[in-house]
């Protein structure tokens, strides 16, 4: 079942999509908290840049604590993990950004994730979502997946049409330039809320 | 002695089984606590990613402390050390998860796993068990120790046509899909209980 | 959009100027607080030089906190992170020092950096403000990118007889020998005033 | 006169068997205590498993210290040094645990280690005593040094029998299973007494 | 104008003479203080055997700051930040030494290095000055900077008969055994004079 | 004049004896304290194995440190660097051990190193005195710096007798088994005195 859309909505999960030498693939991200000063930690056989990725999505969540509704010593009180699954497999680049933003946001407001959503966008630390490579790939394996939303930087809009029609057809896709934009559609609105 | 199944019912140890380019092998997990500051220690010349493996375990159980019934704050009054016993043999691969997990939460709550138990299966920060490799060597070497139950991902529920019918004659296994089920296979009912 | 001059002026974001094999390129460098312990945090795929760049950029600000307006404690109540957007993109030379200083100063007094002006030069210890190479190469990716105003250092005035006059005229060059010139030429006025 | 028998009963120093392609040698384990905040230090040129092993050795002794007779929170108030001389020679292996674990507990205690005695075998979390490998050689560099006893893993009986007549008629083999085993044969009785 | 004497006497920078493959050079060493915890950072591109030069300079300051008029505590309440610039070029070995240990003093008193003083020379840790090389190769470096003074090691006097006729006459060459003497003829006498 | 016998006797500095392939040397071992925290610093491009024997060095003084009338807390209340001068010439080995030593007790008492005494030998956790190799390559060079007394393991005795006699004439051998000796031959007897 691993690699399918989840069965629910989750809390602190998102997931992402990859795209390697061997083509798209579906990605879950998980943050998980527990009381402790303010760590973070990182695993999943992570490369540098996936990890500063990380660092990124987690300083602008820090400093928009308040509009974001998270209470802002949360990082005093505790630690947090991002974990990426399949641990032998490597993974890496800036593309997962926007899904690390969002797995942590649900997991610090308790606000879950739409199952049906996957993502992929670089994220800045002004929350800006630059664009990524490898659309083609990477929705070709969220249909397989099962998942019917991408929320994708509206800067790889042009890649939209190199996408199969019936590949499309499947899937709706949201283009957005900030990570506002992201929560919004990928968030379900009521805290711990399930479909 | 070492290698074959252990003689009682033992707290804060658990059986994997590896799988090496050599075949398949059983595998002590030891984990011990004494009074520290929450550092968590790993020896036995452990990979990247069985150190990542241990690491998701542990923030797995630190973010369900209550539900596993264990004292929220046993990692600020403890330090943990992980050890895998031979000590000159590299192992690496996030297939102990589970087995790391189920020593954890037996040092931590004081009941007992059973000797007759191996297990193998990737752990998620969710408490997920994901599929893993080398089923089939991995049951032939349980069944040389002489254990007689198989904990393993449900995912890998098709390996088991490969295992020799003599092998699975003498063997139990249990496919499960979280590690809230492992526990439940692996773990003595009351703290303490030998049989 | 993204490469493009920002649609409004920022606070804590300024355009530096790049020069790589590839040619000019311009390059956001993004700075964000939030209650810390004054570590300073540096990302973007960034090398040895340029980290140390973005060091000597902040202790220069740290020891001219009073005549920068700025609160002479903020490093103890804040983290600090620096980071340079495209994080796969290998990033390296001192040349972004005073674009970073400029970023910092900006966040750390809340008034915002002129989205029209672009800069490109080394910053030391005192504040002085080093030649650079690449003028030509940075100005054409300036022009492409809507820029008006180049803030380059004042030992670098030869290199302007090599831009060619179609660059030069939809360009001002300011010439500086220190920061404080940066600063009063990349800065608006007043406290988050926006045009 | 280094590299034989010690003059008298040592405490905090134990006794050794090394192996390695130039044949046996003995090894002297050294370990001292001055105030500190509970570090562990360990010098000697000593690979990666040698380390661990050695803190796999000390977390038994934390984890145990009630039954072994030590405060209990003597990790807080020292600073512990393991030091193997001969300072320029690589040492590696697992095979020291139960020799640095007895030199451990002599120091701890201020019970002395019996001059006599050489040891080696690899030491778990749990306290047990694995296997190890070059028995004869090391036999041969005991006797050569002096020393009347060796303690050894159970799970090397086997091995005795390739050890000459000669040898053995000089040496008391003793085969234990678990440290407490090694610990009995090893200290002296009373606190700092010495033969 | 970088690379030529200082326009002013400088608080906190003092000026090195180095020498390369590519003949001599004039080196800037800043120095900054800026309330903290006893930090010492050091930048620049530099190697490990100048890293350590600092190290030791900075240790010999600390053990003598009562003899130096140097609050005993700053160190306890400051951070320090050496930084040479031109971060993008590769510096090392130790004859900075003595530069890097009058930029410290300078900052530390207050007291102004005379714009006019090139200086190099090893530093111990008991002050002493240890003869370079280069210093034929420096001294052409210095001259056409514009230096007319350079403090030497006393142990370097008989490499003055290499320098040509033409040099030596616009340069005045200080002998040195100690960093007393150094400091002595590099600092101007009162705190905060400029000439 | 570096390279030579001091010029007095010297408090928190002793002369080692080292031998390269290019023969024996003289080494200059400084010692300073300021006020800190305990921290050990080793500077002077010194290998690992030296590194590690100064750390032995350190703690058997730090466990003696009642007996050597050292205030039991220093290593609280200060820091200690430990310094080898020429800082771009690479130093290893263990044979600096008791060098290293008599210039922390001597930094540490006030007590003063006679000038005229070089050493050589392994230091042990326990403060034993291990042979070493160069004996008289190392006598050599001590005898052309002019020193008069050369204290050495005890274990090297044998290798006087490759030295020639018009060598041996001008210096005086001193064995040695364990630090305590060497103490007492290296310093004065009175705090601070010289001759
Ligand atoms: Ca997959
Ligand atoms: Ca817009
Ligand atoms: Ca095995
Ligand atoms: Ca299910
Ligand atoms: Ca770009
Ligand atoms: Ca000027
Ligand atoms: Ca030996
Ligand atoms: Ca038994
Ligand atoms: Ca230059
Ligand atoms: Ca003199
Ligand atoms: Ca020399
Ligand atoms: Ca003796």
């Amino acid at each position: 079942r691993y690699g399918k859309m989840e069965e629910e909505n989750q809390v602190g999960a998102a997931t992402g999509l990859a795209y390697t030498s061997a083509g798209g693939d579906t990605l879950s991200i998980e943050v998980t908290l527990y009381p402790g000063k303010g760590k973070l930690t990182l695993t999943g056989k992570l490369g540098d840049v996936m990890k500063e990725s990380a660092q990124a999505a987690f300083s602008y969540i820090r400093s928009r604590a308040e509009e974001l509704k998270i209470d802002r010593e949360f990082h005093e009180k505790n630690d947090i993990h991002i974990h990426v699954p399949e641990g032998a497999t490597p993974k890496d680049g800036p593309s997962a950004g926007i899904t690390m933003a969002t797995a942590l946001v649900s997991a610090l407001t308790g606000r879950a994730v739409k199952r049906e959503v996957g993502m992929t966008g670089e994220i800045t630390l002004r929350g800006r979502v630059l664009p990524i490579g490898g659309l083609k790939e990477k929705s070709l394996s969220a249909h397989r997946a099962g998942l019917t939303t991408i929320i994708m930087p509206a800067d790889n809009k042009r890649d939209l049409d190199d996408i199969p029609e019936s590949v499309k057809e499947g899937l709706t896709f949201i283009p957005v330039e900030h990570l506002d934009e992201v929560l919004e559609h990928a968030l379900v609105e009521e805290k711990h809320e399930s479909n």
